[in-house]
């Protein structure tokens, strides 16, 4: 859902739009993360319209005056004297939040599975990198014609590289990818550079120290995972690239993509981020154009899958992954 | 539907759109307000185009000139020789109208309830507001993203006043609403002002002389009165404020607002509405904006209905309307 | 699809949109035009983009490199070593194409009727204009607000003439059409010329010579055809008109409307155009505004077919052709 630095007082909130939901994702007064629908319990009105803000200790809805703690529990309902009428019964609907080294998790299930059975051996993995230390530093968002699978898919896969990216192609061997095998939560693998690349930039140079506590294999590659369904995070030697999807229509996405940093890089006088922010804006407006031409060729009546290669072993895996959860889905979940 | 005043002349008209269908609303040779399909008997081609205007005497189709009298007549049907062909059998699919005080009604159906019926004792009780006499000085459409029927009930309360309208709220006391007892075909009441406030304005000053033949109680209180389906009829000392729900889709209505004064008034030189005007004006986008974020807030899927307080007892009663109207509908009526 | 003057070289295109397909119309190595769809063999991606253009020599998918040959097939597919992955297995999706005076025609079925079948006698009859020889002057496109049969109901009759078209009811008598009995798969037949009316422009005055090969009769009138389903034909003493119909919606068509001259005229110092450009277009802007009116009426649910005269002959044939074809129709043909 976004990162909890965002919101690092009591009553701090910013609002997330998913599946035609509006979602409310707040600091509590324990310090808490927590997540509501934005929906008022007494005639269902939009507690609050503006992306991010704070809530001056409670959140009222501006319609009749309905008035909630932090924790989402009904304080006050002016005139509700109906026999009867219990404010416990009428709290905001919470969903179920988790947090991973920053990242907030929610889960809109009743009984939802674990963050940690969902993460599996990320959290240790990708321990060195520190990622609750860093702080963004720039978000580009993105309105790109086509379904939120086809960019899974397309982050998955460096087959499309020398065709497509001639940048990105100059500092990373797109044969070189080391692929760990598929997982039933996520995809990933590694990406070595060539010499002389030290990082993803337009130059390949590296213009920040190595994030503290990375090893020498650590430093000489780029993790690139997927978790699903809609967390793509790549981990540079010297930053954290987040993409975040969100599906709009069968045929459009917003991807929301942020730069994050160390922040003793950030405080130096010196800090500079543009080299990596062009490098990743210009590769990833190359790979929105091509997956909203396959968005518009698989519209197609005469479109058929067509094979995949060796190479494209990811894309199969989470091909399964897809047709398994569909098969379990309920109506409209795809 | 509209006024009468706005076509005084035989072959006048104006167009409403409703339900996706264009209506002709026209006066014809004997003076009768008439409505009809805008649509040719021939070929269906719309007959008219222009929002409103004046027939000369007769109506042409702009295709191959069928021409139509004023009671829409087939007059005319250029190489129409087949055999059997009567222009008798090819009139302007009418609707039934009628008139209440220059209020234009119109009924589709092919056998309509009465108008007397629907307005059951109404015609009485605002007779000394003699609105058939009023004449209109403003007019503002207004666009809102929200089903009509929210629009409805946010007009049968007042207790979201204090909270939603500053302005309205020193004028009126919120809770001294005196509501009848819902009826089937309209909900109403009234509500006095607030001392020294003798209007509904900006500073609550009346700059109008009282409508000629209200009694001292009917100087000191608007009527508030929704008439199903469309038509929301506030009463003032001194003016009338009408506003009409033309619905677009499930979640978008365009709403007409008029501000209607007496003649006389009208007449003199150092004639002012702009307190009026404002003050609704302001009023409107209050409201519009409420019942917007209550449509974004009920499509939600974890909306459920609340609870009214006794205050909310016309919205209550509205429901059951609604219920017992789509029980009794043709499909796709909603 | 178009005329194929517009690819003169091997591995020239354009791409024509149709029923939501993009189809890639282009001439092959061997001269052959051909028409494939757009549609990338191994991910299903968009092959092109670009509304015309001219090949390489080859077609390569953006995507992952796969090349294909102007003939369709498949010729490189890199790092597609999946044991049994044959090339030949995967070529272009083709449809079947052919050509009539230069005139090129698509079937998209797998065993489609002969373009000679469709077209009868009309090679024959409309062999003295050569439309072979003809070159494109200009070319307007039209975005209309109707359904494509409400254009070729509009196109095969002129009782509509006298009321709508002033320009044009001056050079031809409207009653003075010499209709052919309806074909199966076109309608069609002549008009002749007002005197002193020798084309149809602005005046009524040729500024161009007869084209080369026509008889006396032939230079005296206009053939009006509509060739089932999207070409509109009309043949005049000095110039060669032709619509193509590209429905967008239920109720919206683009319309490319072009003018077609004689070389010789085309080569000309003096050669003009204007009157004969100016004079459709006003036409065609007619004719777009009364279908689009046509189109919102027969949308009310008022609205029931209305007779025809014994003029409109032509338009009973074509409403036959349509519930015939549809009544075959698979689903959604509509």
């Amino acid at each position: 859902m976004g990162r909890a630095e965002r919101i690092p007082n009591p009553g701090d909130y910013f609002l997330r739009e998913i599946a035609g939901e509006s979602i409310i994702i707040a600091r509590g007064d324990s310090g808490r993360v927590e997540a509501f629908y934005n929906v008022c319990r007494h005639r269902g009105t939009r507690l609050c319209s503006a992306e991010e803000g704070s809530f001056a200790g409670r959140i009222q809805c501006p319609y009749h005056g309905w008035t909630y703690g932090l924790d989402g529990r009904l304080l006050g309902a002016p005139h509700m004297d109906a026999a009867g009428f219990q404010r416990l019964d009428y709290p905001l609907h919470k969903l179920h939040t988790d947090l991973w080294e920053g990242h907030i998790f929610v889960n809109a299930r009743a009984h939802p599975e674990t963050l940690g059975g969902q993460l599996a051996d990320l959290p240790e993995r990708f321990a060195p990198w520190r990622m609750a230390e860093l702080r963004m530093h720039k978000r580009i968002p993105y309105d790109v014609r086509a379904n939120w699978k086809l960019i899974v898919a397309n982050y998955n896969e460096c087959l499309h590289c020398p065709v497509l990216h001639p940048a990105l192609n100059r500092l990373t061997d797109y044969l070189g990818a080391d692929n760990r095998a598929p997982q039933p939560t996520y995809l990933g693998g590694a990406m070595g550079f060539r010499e002389p690349a030290e990082t993803m930039s337009m130059d390949g140079k590296r213009r920040r120290d190595y994030l503290p506590g990375l090893s020498a294999k650590e430093r000489n590659e780029v993790l690139y995972y997927a978790i699903y369904p809609n967390l793509l995070l790549s981990l540079h030697p010297d930053y954290m690239l987040v993409h975040t999807l969100w599906p709009r229509a069968v045929d459009r996405t917003e991807i929301v993509c942020e730069w994050h940093f160390h922040p003793a890089e950030l405080a130096k006088p010196d800090f500079v981020a543009d080299d990596a922010i062009e490098f990743w804006d210009v590769t990833n407006r190359e790979d929105w154009r091509i997956v909203e031409l396959s968005q518009a060729g698989i519209q197609s009546r005469a479109y058929t899958p067509g094979p995949y290669s060796a190479r494209e072993e990811l894309l199969a895996a989470f091909d399964q992954v897809v047709i398994q959860r569909n098969a379990n889905a309920e109506p409209n979940a795809g």
